[in-house]
């Protein structure tokens, strides 16, 4: 079968011409008469694969030097938890609840400390963002959370939160890469990379060193706590070496892309040619309001569950893949990556238009 | 470069066969038209994927049906929480010191129970296994904790440890499907892949299904509770769905090989001709004592530290790679796992009986 155009909300698409290096590389990689699986972690060859792709993403999203870039495993999920362990001091955290992962972090969270549930767009299924230019920021708050893009329901941060000073943290996994990031404005931007920038198993945090502290609670589990990883350059146990290694290709193909303005623009450019039919189509809706869109993730419903099925289903047969929304949600979903092609964007809504003029 | 013979201890090297099928269906998995790292974990294709991966290892260790597979994230060091913070019931456990790792594992478990040392092997830097026929149990103990082959030291338990009834938990991380098992006689035994069954990123932990527990500490983070894993079928969030493909494929090719029995034969043999190799060589020696000696990991120095640095220097050259012993023991450290092929030892043994001659 030829490739297809993959819509999958993570994993996901990824450039196919990392994939096919990664193919002629398998056996031999870069001379070294093994795969990078077979490499071991700690051996010259695997650090200069680590150290480059650390480079080359400081490079993408201008990291101050006093920000550490951790590569980790057991998801944004473990994260949930080690947010709290980590940067708990007065034991109050605020909270911004945009969506399933926010609540979940908020849930876990609330293992360690109190949590402040300061906002949320609940009262519409998750589909705007609230506005947070003067939120009730708790005095005495360690940490404001946000998940700045949200997967399921298609929505994005319009302009960063208020935190009055508190620090930020942003779970940021589904537009990771997709356009320019202040880093500076961040205590801790963390981002599952199966998403935008690689296969699962790995997560890139990026952690200002002040907040990175070894007064924890002495029940932190070693494998949690921040301190641990950052000392050791992410080598203190085995990483997702092989994660890391097709991760530090991505990044080389945005910096060649033109690097973090040029990926916006283009990513822009997509979503724009899919927002503007739907907002066009009298058969196809967007359910997110205009102001809270999302680039990456576009959700979108006929109105009419039986329809959704049969396009699902055709549009699967034509080759565009994974346009099934969450289960939480139904409808469609796209999810056009930095790895989906223009072409692809431009190919669904040609065959989105067809599907309307025959089920008038 | 053609492809070397590489004794790494881990990540170590796979069988080439599984390497040139994953690079074959790099761009097209299947005819699904995508590679496995961009294929939703919630997809039929990965999910099935996941489910032969767990069908072929539950056929290759004949696991009962009351123990769970779970294949999680994190590394064995993420177990060494894990474990106390799941099995703590009484509040002590026994853990048997053969190496570094079982006292990393040790220290670790401190934080949440008593910690008994019943016997150690520290005293003649971990050359050997201690007798655990008598050893004296905690009638309390929650659990009794081996690391039944220990990478660094070239050490394998002869056989388990009399727990006098206790639950038996074990990392075979460097000896996972190295030879059969008998899966009733443990509590918990758990690996990380990365030695002996496929990239690094993923732990495979078979769990007594009634040691799988929802009443802990309300601390323990949600990734770290067995339960969460167990009760989804290792899809509670994206698991490491590449490092699960590669394994299913080596777990395939153990099949193919014979199965566990058949393995086990083909370790001894290659074992053998090594270590007696080792016993008849006037330059090299084992470090192990006989009745210990690993079957995967096998240490050995010629007494003097330039000329050992000459050794893997030549060697090296030589395409024989990743002979340098762990950096807390020195000398030389040849892992010949599952994938080592027979034709890798003996070419090593030629090479160190030329080196030998050269060296009176």
């Amino acid at each position: 079968m030829a490739r297809v155009y993959n819509f999958s909300a993570g994993p996901a698409c990824l450039p196919e011409c990392v994939l096919k290096e990664a193919a002629e590389e398998m056996l031999d990689y870069n001379g070294t008469g093994m795969s990078v699986m077979e490499m071991s972690h700690r051996s010259k060859d695997f650090e200069n694969i680590l150290h480059d792709a650390e480079q080359t993403l400081r490079e993408l999203m201008n990291i101050p030097d006093n920000y550490k870039v951790l590569f980790l495993q057991g998801g944004a999920h473990q994260q949930f938890s080690a947010v709290p362990m980590n940067l708990v001091k007065n034991g109050i955290a605020d909270y911004i609840i945009t969506g399933q992962w926010a609540k979940k972090a908020a849930a876990e969270a609330e293992k360690y400390l109190t949590v402040n549930r300061i906002a949320s767009s609940a009262d519409k299924t998750f589909t705007y963002i609230p506005d947070c230019s003067d939120l009730p920021i708790d005095e005495d708050a360690d940490y404001v959370y946000i998940c700045q893009n949200n997967t399921i329901y298609g929505t994005k941060f319009p302009e960063l939160p208020n935190t009055k000073g508190k620090i930020l943290v942003s779970d940021v996994s589904s537009m990771f890469l997709s356009e320019p990031v202040d880093v500076e404005k961040y205590g801790v931007i963390y981002a599952g990379v199966q998403k935008n920038a690689g296969p699962a198993g790995l997560v890139v945090a990026i952690i200002r060193e002040d907040l990175i502290r070894d007064d924890l609670d002495p029940k932190v589990p070693t494998m949690l706590k921040w301190k641990t990883q950052a000392d050791a350059d992410s080598l203190y146990n085995t990483p997702n070496c092989w994660a890391i290694y097709i991760c530090g290709k991505v990044f080389r193909w945005v910096k060649e892309m033109g690097g973090l303005e040029a990926m916006k623009e283009y990513n822009e450019k997509k979503a724009k040619i899919l927002y503007d039919f739907l907002d066009s189509s009298e058969l196809f809706k967007g359910t997110v309001e205009k102001g809270s869109r999302s680039l990456m993730n576009v959700p979108f419903v006929t109105g009419d569950e039986d329809l959704d099925a049969k396009f699902i289903k055709e549009a699967t047969a034509a080759g565009f893949k994974n346009l099934k929304g969450h289960r939480t949600v139904g409808g469609m979903r796209a999810s056009i990556y930095n790895a989906m092609p223009i072409e692809g964007v431009t190919a669904l809504v040609e065959f989105m238009k067809e599907f309307e003029a025959n089920n008038k």
